[in-house]
């Protein structure tokens, strides 16, 4: 559930605080593990009636310091009038916050109070619209890696990156620090593949396709992902439907040896942990900042050790990026910061005016999958499309490969069934699972309300019915098209259908459906139309 | 503690969601209270093994809404893998949140899914540098109002009014929109008189002379002050040394009806409740915005009904305005400001670069305050100049009164013990505190290392140390200035004594006083001189 716990854990703060800190077991409390989840925050938890910290001299609230044995952790306090969570002598932690001092229940800590971070002095400096340097990132990201921002300060920091705006250089500096806080995977190969999408596209799980076409060429793609957050399925979600993912790092360089490849969660990598933390708070807000989504991105695949990246940008209505020219914008930003830190990359601009394939939510997007690697005649045309096209940018990564060549020798790669025993390959070295019908208890199908053709999908609306109805935490839990764009519909007739495992799930995603089924049935005429790269 | 518990409780969220709400008993958990005070944040708490809402579907720290009857509120998520703090069939509330709901523990409750508030649209439309209308900041106080907005989404908001800035007219409209999100209080008098100081400088307390002064010459002026936050004592801290603070409005009325005046915690009269919320944000944050600082004081002194306001901008190199045209700035705004909303406003410009007074702690201020209305010769002379100055300028308000003749009018009442019968009068009315003397089991006295002259008093330090040392909770905490500037020190001579109840606190402030005392000593031509209005 917490990406960032494990990271973390193995990579604890121990940032001494510049007070004299004398030990004595009278200045102490008794450490005590409290069993909630609190996320990516810490919290610890003070009785009020606490002798030796009066809770009220530390205000609820306030940011604290936890010292013990030569490591230090940061907490937002809560003060506690009940005895049965902590007693007046002991000090209480969340499970993220415990787990990252890593002592042992009963053990004696000290509290302090916490200065704010002093890199809040550069996020203050953005605030008032001055550049920052690579000391100041630095100072900033290291700072949020040891949980010594609070939720509102990165807040603070991801406002101003959006409305000072970062400039080219900025976002360089700010993802050459991202990639810092973390470890780094080496693969001692001159070339690296990996590919990534800015995402907003329900069920366009393209990467477990191009993967196992691109190892199956014999290119090196060892593909970290994360699980999803705001989205009903990210790669490692749906991966988890055919096998192990929670790779440990010795783990992926096994699968890679072995089979070129892996489509492993990254979260046990300690990959560019600033950037988790980040997201925990971006996403939320709902507010976007180009300069931060390159750096996330870029420090993740730096930190992956890829040499060689292609980047989906999807353009559409209801995609991330909706115009053309904002496009090519990122498309250069991204160029530009790839370019000075080393990595080869290429964007393919793509159509974003719906969702891909059929399923929605981990389980019915592994079923699209396995259809268009065993050549099945239901798998989605537009699913496949996309996967070789992007597979073949990628194969000509290789300069072996002719330019303009890539898609033609992916489509062989596919056709043959190399692809999908590529994967099988990679399923059995990760750690295959037991294979389950993609069924579930709850299901409704979600009708046209009159006849005509699909104009518009919303892809937003689509991803937030499949969310509630599970997914991604139930793996069969989702939306299931039946329709897709320029389709013709009767009256009555089923757009989709959502299943679900859990009734409080099932009625949420069919409430929002009733209220918004994010189909627009038109003429003919109002079918959308965007401008393709592709 | 939690100054807007009340005001809120009185005013609760009756938003019903659009979706339906089918109540079953059922879909719904036995509602709990957890013994968790978590300020102003509202938290909800969730067993991960709650069958009706798998507590996973509910990501933690992910937004809910709590319903019942009727009334609605939103929390922050906590996810229990404890049965003893709730258990599956349970949702647990802490403090805050239990008191808004306003039902009992066992009675029923549903939870749902919490859209993001719309008027995060707003905010994202400042972010990218829009102006806001006032339906605009409306729609945003009253979401924050009722606990709508995360301490992220917040965080975003106060960020943006920094970075874009707010012009004049959307200041106003804040202004106005913070007014509205509580009540008023009525005084039906042509001349209400209130005063202000923006903050900053520990030991002002002058407002505590400027009412008994300005009651005993028969204007009205009801002062409603707040509980220190980040300072080491608030008016209403000061004041509760002599007398009960927590009046309800009928009680404030009551005193005033009998004095003419009255010095109360403002917190029972939900005047502008948002501008309470904003600042428990903006002051952890550290982030100045002028335009949240004027909509802050001048809702606040529109809910309480005043007509006519002084207002105290000190400026100093320690000070929150460090530079004269800063403060002329803010005074032109302020200005703007009170003329477009109806309140006679002046501005007097201060000197900021010490301490006004000798003592930093309730009881230590009051001390100082008693002394001065008593004309007593260890009465500070700063402090009595100052209030004097104040004084006579709000005393000027009243027609009958001459330009220019405030000041004398202010001392005679002062050295005719009008101003302390005045006192005496009000601590009756409000139910007088039995007088405790001013001591503390724990004192230092902390030294000069070096002989010459006070050259600096950094105001923000002795803030902090007075803070750590306990104050303002704990009213005999502080710290009592021997020195000021200017005055000529041997080596090893006491600059100031930090006087504490509790040893972790006085070992807090004894080492933040070691590491920087706040004082520079140096030659007579380097005392500091600043420009003065006054």
């Amino acid at each position: 559930m917490c990406q960032n716990v494990n990271s973390l854990t193995q990579n604890p703060a121990t940032i001494m605080p510049t007070k004299s800190t004398r030990q004595n077991a009278k200045d102490m409390l008794k450490l005590r593990r409290v069993a909630i989840d609190t996320y990516h925050e810490n919290v610890a938890y003070l009785h009020r009636n606490c002798a030796l910290y009066r809770a009220e001299g530390f205000q609820a609230l306030s940011k604290v310091e936890i010292l013990a044995n030569g490591t230090c952790i940061y907490a937002v306090l809560n003060i506690v009038d009940d005895d049965t969570i902590v007693s007046p002598d002991e000090l209480g932690l969340a499970e993220q916050a415990f787990d990252q001092l890593g002592m042992q229940a009963g053990d004696l800590v000290r509290v302090d109070h916490s200065e704010p971070p002093h890199s809040m002095d550069g996020v203050r400096r953005k605030i008032s619209g001055e550049r920052l340097t690579l000391a100041d990132f630095r100072a900033i990201t290291r700072d949020i890696t040891h949980n010594r921002y609070s939720k509102m300060e990165m807040a603070a920091f991801l406002v101003a990156s959006v409305q000072s705006g970062l400039d080219r250089e900025e976002i360089m500096s700010l993802t050459r620090a991202m990639t810092e806080t973390g470890g780094r995977l080496k693969w001692h190969e001159p070339l690296v593949a990996d590919k990534h999408c800015i995402g907003g596209i329900p069920g366009n799980r393209t990467t477990m396709l191009v993967v196992p076409i691109v190892a199956a060429h014999g290119l090196l793609i060892p593909k970290t992902s994360s699980r999803a957050i705001t989205s009903p399925a990210g790669t490692a979600d749906t991966m988890s439907v055919l096998a192990r993912v929670d790779l440990s790092p010795e783990e992926m360089h096994r699968v890679v040896n072995k089979t070129h490849a892996c489509l492993a969660w990254g979260g046990n990598a300690d990959l560019a942990p600033a950037d988790d933390i980040l997201i925990s708070v971006e996403r939320p807000l709902g507010i976007d900042s180009e300069g931060q989504m390159i750096a996330s991105i870029l420090s993740k695949k730096l930190a992956a050790g890829a040499t060689h990246l292609l980047l989906d940008i999807p353009v559409g209505p209801s995609a991330k990026v909706r115009h053309m020219n904002q496009a090519l914008r990122l498309r250069k930003l991204f160029e530009f910061v790839g370019d000075r830190l080393g990595i080869h990359l290429e964007v393919v601009i793509s159509d974003g005016s719906q969702p891909i394939g059929r399923g929605i939510g981990p389980a019915l997007e592994a079923r699209d999958i396995m259809q268009v690697l065993e050549n099945h005649p239901d798998g989605p045309s537009d699913l496949r499309q996309k996967a070789l096209y992007l597979a073949g940018r990628i194969l000509e990564f290789d300069p072996d490969v002719r330019g303009g060549q890539g898609f033609h020798l992916a489509r062989d790669i596919l056709e043959s069934g190399r692809a999908a025993k590529k994967m099988q390959d990679i399923i059995e070295a990760q750690g295959a699972r037991e294979h389950m019908p993609v069924t579930a208890p709850l299901t409704v199908e979600i009708l046209a309300n009159q006849a005509g053709y699909v104009t518009t999908i919303d892809n937003y609306q689509l991803a937030r019915i499949a969310r509630l109805a599970g997914a991604p935490l139930d793996l069969n839990a989702g939306v299931d098209l039946l329709k897709k764009l320029g389709d013709e519909v009767r009256q009555g007739e089923a757009l989709y259908r959502i299943q679900a495992e859990f009734p409080a799930d099932f009625k949420f995603a069919h409430n929002l459906a009733e209220q918004n089924n994010g189909f627009r049935i038109g003429t003919q005429e109002e079918i959308s139309h965007h401008y393709l790269e592709t």
